[in-house]
C-alpha cells in the first residue's frame, strides 16, 4: 500500500521505516525538501539530520507535503501536534478527502518544559479539530499513547498492553487496526474508544504518560487495561 | 486512627465503611446533618438515602463539615470535585492545617453527559487548587483513577494493577500509602507521581477512564503500568 507520512521528525521516520520494512511504499512529506535535506545538525530532540537518515532508507521518498499527500492511499499525521493543522493545510484537502488519515500527533506545548501541557484539551482535541477541518477525510486517532519506538515494536514492553483507536469511520479504523497488527500489536490489545471524540481521552492521557516517563525514567513503558470479572 | 471523610455520596460512604472495617474511627462530614438525614429518596447516582446506610454503619458518626474536620487526624476529600473548594471552606483551614488531606475527588462537569469534561485541567488541577488554598495542609492526590468499589477492594480487578499518589509532602504520601495498603493495594502497585502537580496527570486520565468505562461497559477495570526492560 502507498502510505504518506507527514513529518520528518523521530515519529515520522520511525513509522516510515517500519512501514517500508513491512513492504509498503512510503513517502515522507515535508514543507521544503530542499531545507530538510540542507540541515546538517541534529534537531532539537537529538535526531540526526534527515539527509543522514535518508542514506540508510533510500527506498523512502522525501516529497513536498502536497505531493506526499497525493501519493498516499493512507496519510499519517506525524507532525508536531501544535503545528499539525498548518502542515495538513499544506498537504491539502484534495489529497486527504476520502482517505484514511491516521493521526498519531499530540498537541504539546513544551514551552514550560516537561511534562508538557496541551494546546487543546478537555472540551476538544487535535483529532477532532482535524476531522472538523477535513470532513471528507477519515480521521483515526491511534498510537499517540506510546513512544515512537514502542509504536512500531510493542515487544519493547513485556506482555500484552493496550493501544487505542478512535474515529467516526469503521472502515478507516479497520485499516488502522491492520497497520497496528503489522507492527506487532495483538488484536486483543487494540481498544476501540468509539467515535473521534474518544481521541480526547487518548490525548489527555498524555499528561499522565509524560509524568510516568519522568518518574520511571524511561519511555519504554505502556499501560494495560485490565478488566474485572 | 481518627479519619474524617468529607462527602456523603457513594465515594465517601465506601471509603468510610472500609476504613471503619479496618479499625479506624471514622466520621463523615456533611453541610447539614439534619438535611442529610431528612432525605428519603435515592440520590442522583442511585445511592440509597444516607439514613438507611447509617443504620447499617452505626459506628460511623455523621458530623457537620467543621466538626468532622476537627475530629479527623487525616481528612479525606470525597466530595463532588466541582464543589470541593466550597466544601473544604466549610471544613475550615483550622481543621486542615498540618493534616494529611487525601483528595480522591474529580472535578467533573457532567452537564453535557458522559464522558464528563473537567472544570479544571491541563494547566492546573483540583488537587493543586486545594494545596494552594490550604498551604498548611498536606494534600495527597490518590485513588481518583478507579471507581469507588475498586478503591477499597483492588481484587475486583484481577492481577496487579496501578494506583497513583502525588503530593509535595513525603510523610503525607507515606500515610496515604499505608491506607492504600490497608485496602489491599500491593506496595509495588502504588506509583509515586512526584509533587502535587502530578495530580494533573491523574485527573486528566479521567477522560480516558470514563471513555473506557463506556466501551468496556463496566467500572470494574483499571490500568496497569508496564515497564520495559
Amino acid at each position: 500500500m502507498k502510505i504518506a507520512v507527514i513529518g520528518t521528525g523521530g515519529v515520522g521516520r520511525t513509522l516510515a521505516a517500519a512501514l517500508a520494512t513491512l513492504g509498503h511504499e512510503v513517502a515522507v512529506g515535508t514543507r521544503s525538501v530542499e531545507n530538510t535535506l540542507a540541515r546538517t545538525e541534529p534537531d532539537v530532540f537529538g535526531n540526526p539530520p534527515y539527509s543522514q537518515w535518508q542514506q540508510e532508507h533510500t527506498d523512502i521518498q522525501l516529497l513536498p507535503f502536497a505531493e506526499a499527500g497525493a501519493f498516499g492511499e493512507i496519510v499519517l499525521n506525524a507532525t508536531n501536534g501544535a503545528n499539525s493543522l498548518t502542515a495538513l493545510e499544506a498537504v491539502g484537502a484534495e489529497n486527504l478527502d476520502g482517505k484514511v488519515l491516521l493521526d498519531v500527533a499530540l498537541p504539546l506545548d513544551l514551552s514550560q518544559g516537561m511534562p508538557p501541557t496541551l494546546t487543546v484539551a478537555n472540551t476538544d482535541s487535535l483529532a477532532e479539530q482535524i476531522q472538523r477541518t477535513y470532513p471528507e477525510a477519515k480521521v483515526v486517532k491511534s498510537l499517540n499513547s506510546v513512544a515512537f519506538p514502542v509504536m512500531v515494536d510493542p515487544s519493547r514492553v513485556p506482555g500484552e498492553h493496550s493501544v487505542f483507536v478512535a474515529g467516526d469511520h469503521e472502515d478507516a479504523k479497520a485499516a488502522v487496526r491492520s497497520l497496528l497488527e503489522g507492527f506487532g500489536w495483538p488484536t486483543g490489545a487494540i481498544i476501540d474508544l468509539g467515535g473521534i471524540t474518544g481521541a480526547r481521552g487518548a490525548e489527555m492521557y498524555s499528561r499522565l504518560y509524560f509524568t510516568l516517563a519522568g518518574v520511571l525514567d524511561t519511555f519504554d513503558f505502556n499501560i494495560k487495561v485490565v478488566r474485572g470479572a
